[in-house]
């Protein structure tokens, strides 16, 4: 089922980005949850193009519909199916790229795997498809929030311009209107102003960048993460890497962990509000793939659009060289879109993962 | 099922460090692939402890009993159940660290989680818990190898010390020769070599490090790979970070390709030896989250080892302050013992997708 | 995953009774099928209300809409999503319902599982949610006619009015206008005749009954069935006790076997047509859990429909002792529409079966 | 992952009739259980051959290893790994049967299917495979027992010697000592020493017979079972009919229930002992899938043993017709040494189904 995410707190997700719609099925949600369509349309909105300045222009409502699984307005404990039609698909748009592969796309994997694939807008490898994790998301990140948990996404750096240290480290879990302050979603606004001027620029320049997305999540029970395949940051990573144009994932102290010794990478144990803590946390939440009780914190590396507005080399699909010049409406860059589609992600592994924890070990008592 | 890895081909494992014993369970392996207990030997003989001056002096055997799915020499389809005793045990070793949680080890998690747990020598956390990966990873790697397909791990960085750029660039799929020339399995002689005094100096100063290995296979169909969620990449991502003391993932590009510009980062299509080929490959070998034909390349960030031979502040069960010199026989680096486990991984990712690709392509033709 | 089955070809139904409507989808279609919404209309015909004089006679066009994974007229491999609406829900007539359990209904039991339900309908409890199946089945099941398979339910027995056993060993894989000759899909004129009458009868008292559905497959290729828990019965066994209102599941000689020694029960092998057949099929097609390119032959009881359309004893949410007085457009005997329902849900198993075996024993050659 | 069977308790079974031994690995057992190997081996004691004078004369003792996740004498939330050597094993005894295929039994599908088998004793498709699954029962079992459920199998015909219907109604849930009562386990005296003069009777004449076992289970809390797939009764129809040589499975009333009309079948609602209880148990314990709190009751339907000891005709491998003479040791009549399988297999589908709905409707309160 590789369009299902989640072994008890399971998503479905389907549809192709100039079809009829795109759509989920959430199986599993515990019942008796209040939850509207308007809590959900609110992170939806968040990742709908036509935001702001700096995204796509393609104008969609991405308004959803809930089709089964909530009666007066509370979940049933049967699936969830919630639905957002294409309202503004333009598939004219995509009629040269048809017979050509497009750069560090999809276009020519997806006819090499199934031998034949559906042109208008990359179809089903269009980021379009994560609208069903954002929906599925907002109903998670609800759940997580009734048992006091915090989850923010935020923006550390577009192409090279990075939140300064001091200020990364400062931030803690930023609050959802310091992220959504500026288009570009850094809770730093200096850096943020600085990151809007960068993808104005190269928007101007038909080309576009990437950057990297932090997300930090407080207040999860020790315990979450299911050894040995099934760890925490595991799943997180599989559930990132599962994005489109994500090229790397780290938990915690990360690749740059890796410069430090033993001695100064260890976090010391203490006892801190009545219970076990670390005096630091480059463990970044997670030790032997169970949380620790400490913040969950974790980079995800977006790299820049594929689509650009420049003659590109290619091939069509007949081996032919040929070339081509982007069409179509685009991001110049994803990541401040992307910040929302991560919280999601998050959300649908840690509620998952309680599940199983709670499953495990709070059925039965000996 | 979290001690359970793959779709198709499936592996199972379980067992302690201070137990009887570990194990792996194979489901789903094709029949009538010839395998003997010694091909799988030679795997295990390269993660096993005390194989050279730069790893844990514990001695293990590690040797592969072969109890069930193989018939004169070949498999039958059936579950393959391999069994590695453990010889070397030493609890008494850790009768101070049942009651006292070491810094960044599983001990405080798994009580946290469990309700109890098995102290000795990390239980079922420890790292003697992937012997039953590696000897499953050698089934599924004699498998690729039949079919071509050549993949090959390999350190390119330990602490600060990493391969030169152009070497990294000129090394292509190194030869196992290359790598297994020094007992830091690193291709380049004079990176190896300073790598190895490093290790020896942390390990004299009770101190350890750690580092980063890149893999790469070569020869893989395009096709391999199931958006949205079990992309090629989100695979090996999962698989990755369910390894003991990993941090980080990046395939292609990784993090350093949020730096680069569209423009600069896409790979551009040609035919070149009769097939559709990118010019350069910062994809990584996927596309889409499917293979696109070039060289599979990514990279697993390792911590440096938790145990170190100091004083560490800490508490105990009760909660109280307590003090905790390590003890026990540990690596220095586990970097180098890393390297099988990592191509071992990426190989059962492999061959699951192989099989789940085929299963939906090739099965019925229309 | 509990509103999902298969493995590879995968299904995920959602919808209730009574609101907006109900909806599948199928994960791991093989691409390039060529597949019309007419064809899974068939299908759903033939299980729809209001087919019949036999049947409820709620007014439900059932008519299906394709939102995804179909381009150009054929599959590409991506997620397949269909949805049927509801167009003529009735929930008023349920008023009474809400507050009192309906005997052998699953009121109670979804009562007391989520805490809470949907009472319009019976919800998510209905048998509107096979609609989902069926329309899956038809794309399961075009697959199957593509490689030669014929696959065909019908009623042996309603009440105690059962095929003459000669007429029902000389009866083969009956030809589909057989089955459709009469709303009783009997395909033996005389007995067919009886069972309207029967059903014709009970009705006009208020009351309901059940029957007997034997399902047969010819053309299958021995191989299909994965020991020791996936067996091909197993599974057929599951999706049929899956069903509303099902009792009980036989394959081959079932329960009546059980009176023959091994001397008569067994199945001897002999050389016909070229290759190894049985002489007798009282294995019902499958031997150690696979199939052996026999016909594949299974029987599925439905017990009589719940509602009846007289007064009943029951409690109230309160515990509190009621009388209950059947409401709403019910079947006096569900089996005639279960026929179409039966097949699908074959199909789906047959189709997954082919794919894993394919995956595991086709896949590479040694 | 076709020898692995439970979603959360997850049972994964391995190994030959005739080739080191049989193993299990149960991943997902809740921690801190108090067992043993004496308690596990109670149970396999129950199915081992040797124990009559009416079953196989094969001499194993069938002692079980705790290999992992047991600490201190209780389990430790990691795999539990159990294992039991061959060591009656007589592979000679197969030398005939090596080129001809077993009338009724898997050697030909097996064949077929992997294209090569393990011809000593039938390999993985023998039924002392069913040790995994009775030791992995007696865990399950356990925790039943922990939560004050009763769970009982027993045989009710064996070919056509019947329980009295009086007696039948009257049972129960006969205690352990009343089925153990006689090799037979049938807890009516009188039928019992008729079953076992059948049995006696048959074998002396080469031949075999079959039977029906009943199982009982009383104190289960309403609310196990997921819909719609994995309805209760359809995870146990599946249980069942992965056992080797059961051909039916029903629960409730059945395929007798179908000669009742709706009005007689219902199960009427009341309120007794403070709780919602039915006056009749026609549904043998669910309702909509899902267990309503009264008993659960279900047959299952065992052919009579496939290996007899007379001529039979065949065909050899390849293609030529063969006559077989059964050899080796066999038993006149499987279904006593399966009755505790059947338990077995009915507490892993119910602990595992106890978990996910924990899962689902326990973890999270709002």
């Amino acid at each position: 089922m590789p369009n299902s995410f989640g072994k008890l707190f399971t998503i479905t997700t389907w549809g192709e980005s100039h079809g009829p719609g795109i759509g989920v099925v959430i199986d599993g949600c515990p019942p008796n949850l209040p939850i509207t369509a308007a809590e959900i349309q609110v992170e939806l909105d968040r990742r709908r193009p036509g935001q702001s300045d700096i995204v796509t222009p393609r104008k969609e409502a991405d308004a959803v519909e809930i089709l089964s699984g909530i009666h007066e307005g509370r979940t049933t404990g049967t699936p969830i199916a919630l639905f957002v039609r294409n309202t503004d698909a333009r598939p004219a748009a995509y009629d040269e790229m048809k017979d050509k592969f497009r750069p560090s796309h999809a276009d020519f994997t997806y006819q090499a795997k199934y031998g034949l694939r559906d042109p208008r807008g990359g179809g089903r490898s269009s980021a379009r498809e994560t609208i069903g994790r954002v929906a599925a998301g907002a109903i998670a990140a609800k759940i997580l929030a009734s048992q006091g948990v915090e989850l923010r996404a935020f923006i550390t750096r577009i192409h090279d311009i990075a939140m300064p240290a001091e200020a990364l480290a400062a931030v803690g879990i930023p609050a959802l209107a310091e992220v959504e302050a500026t288009p570009v979603r850094c809770p730093h606004p200096a850096t943020a102003a600085a990151m809007i001027e960068r993808i104005k620029s190269v928007r101007s320049q038909g080309d576009s960048v990437g950057g990297v997305i932090q997300c930090r999540v407080r207040g999860l029970p020790p315990g979450l993460g299911e050894p040995v395949f099934d760890r925490l940051e595991a799943d997180l990573a599989k559930a990132m890497l599962s994005l489109p144009a994500t090229k790397g994932f780290e938990i915690g102290s990360g690749f740059a962990g890796t410069l430090l010794r033993g001695s100064q990478h260890n976090d010391s144990f203490e006892m801190r509000d009545g219970r076990v803590r670390t005096t630091t946390n480059r463990s970044g939440g997670v030790q032997g793939g169970i949380s620790n009780g400490e913040d969950l914190v974790f980079n995800v590396a977006f790299k820049p659009t594929a689509t650009i507005l420049q003659t590109q080399q290619t091939v069509d699909s007949q081996g032919r060289p040929a070339e081509l010049m982007g069409k179509g409406r685009h991001d110049p860059c994803v990541v401040p879109r992307a910040v929302p589609i991560v919280e999601a992600m998050a959300a649908l592994v840690l509620i998952d993962h309680w599940m199983r924890h709670a499953a495990q070990n709070q059925t039965f008592k000996f």
